[in-house]
C-alpha cells in the first residue's frame, strides 16, 4: 500500500488565504498534468482546462462570480493567482462527471505539489452568461461547453487547518 | 513535490477483468477512508458510501444494472468482488459534486492500496427505481439520496494497461 499517497488524500483541506506571489511553472504543469488524467465516461476525455494567470481576467471572473453569489463585495477567488477553470462538453453523456473528476485531481495534485487550492463554485452560472461565452469565444474555445468549477491556486497564507470529523453514517455495510 | 503521489493520479486507470478473492479488510477500509475525506461544499459531506461485498446482492446489482444498459446478459461489474457505491443527498445543492469527488477519490485511493477499480454508470437509474429503493430501505438508509456511481474493487486480472493518449487542446491558457 502506498501509504502516502493515501496520507494525501486525506490531508487535503481548502485553502482560503493565498500569499501574493505566483507559482512556478513546475508546480502548475504537474497539477494540471493530473487533471487531465483524471477518469472519463469511456475514456472520452470530455473536459477542458483552462489555465488563468492573467490578474485583469481573474478579477472580471471574481467580481462575475461574487455578482452570481448575490454579493457584489465578496470576494469568491480569495486573491489567489492562478484559477483553473474546468468546463465539459455537454453532447457528452458523462460530461458531468467527467468534469467533477477533473476537479478532484486538480485538488488532490495541488495539494502533492504542495500548493493551496480550493473548488469554488458558479462555473455553470458563469458561462451559461453572455458575457462568460463572449469569454470563451475569446480565448479560441468553441463547442457547447458547460462550467463545472475553478480550482484556485496559490501558496497557502497559514496553516492547514486540521479537517472536520467525518459524519457519523458516512459509510454502510451489505455483506 | 510529492512525485510518488503525482505519479499515483496519473497512473490509474480502469480495471476490467479481476481475480475472484476478495481484497483484505485493510485494503478496503484505506480506500473507503479516503473516500470519506473527498472535498464537498462547505464540507457538508453529502455522500453516503455502501460497501457490498455479499455475492447475492452484487449479482442483484449487476442483474438491474444490465438491465439499465438494455443488456440483461451483459456484465457490467465484470465479477468484482466489491462493490461500493456512492450515493448523494439531493437536499445539498452541491451533491452531484460532492459524489462525484468522492468517487475520483475511491479511484484514485484503489490505485494507491494497489488494486483494480473502475467507475460503473447507471447508479442513478437504479436507485430511481423501486427495486432501488426497496434496497435502500432493506440497508437502513433513509433520506432523499441520488445514486452518483459505483466503484468496483478487487485484484487486478492482468496487467494495468498503458494510458490512451491525452487529446490535443486539453488544457487552455490565459495569461
Amino acid at each position: 500500500m502506498n501509504q502516502n499517497a493515501l496520507e494525501l488524500l486525506e490531508q487535503r483541506r481548502s485553502c482560503r488565504a493565498y500569499r501574493p506571489e505566483q507559482i512556478t511553472e513546475e508546480e502548475l504543469q504537474a497539477v494540471v498534468k493530473a487533471g487531465t488524467y483524471a477518469p472519463t465516461g469511456m475514456g472520452r476525455q470530455s473536459p477542458i482546462i483552462v489555465v488563468v494567470q492573467d490578474r485583469e481576467t481573474i478579477d472580471a471572473l471574481n467580481q462575475m462570480n461574487a455578482a452570481i453569489m448575490g454579493n457584489p463585495e465578496a470576494n469568491p477567488f480569495y486573491g489567489a493567482p492562478t484559477v483553473l477553470i474546468v468546463l465539459a462538453d455537454k453532447n457528452i453523456p458523462t460530461h458531468f462527471y467527467d468534469g467533477c473528476c477533473v476537479m478532484d485531481n486538480l485538488l488532490n495534485a495541488a495539494e502533492a505539489a504542495g500548493l493551496g487550492s480550493c473548488w469554488i463554485h458558479r462555473a455553470r452560472e458563469e458561462f451559461e452568461s453572455a458575457e462568460g461565452k463572449a469569454l470563451l469565444a475569446k480565448w479560441g474555445i468553441e463547442g457547447d461547453y458547460v462550467g463545472i468549477g475553478h480550482c484556485i491556486l496559490g501558496y497557502r497564507e497559514g496553516d492547514r487547518p486540521a479537517p472536520a470529523p467525518r459524519k457519523e453514517n458516512y459509510v454502510y455495510y451489505v455483506r
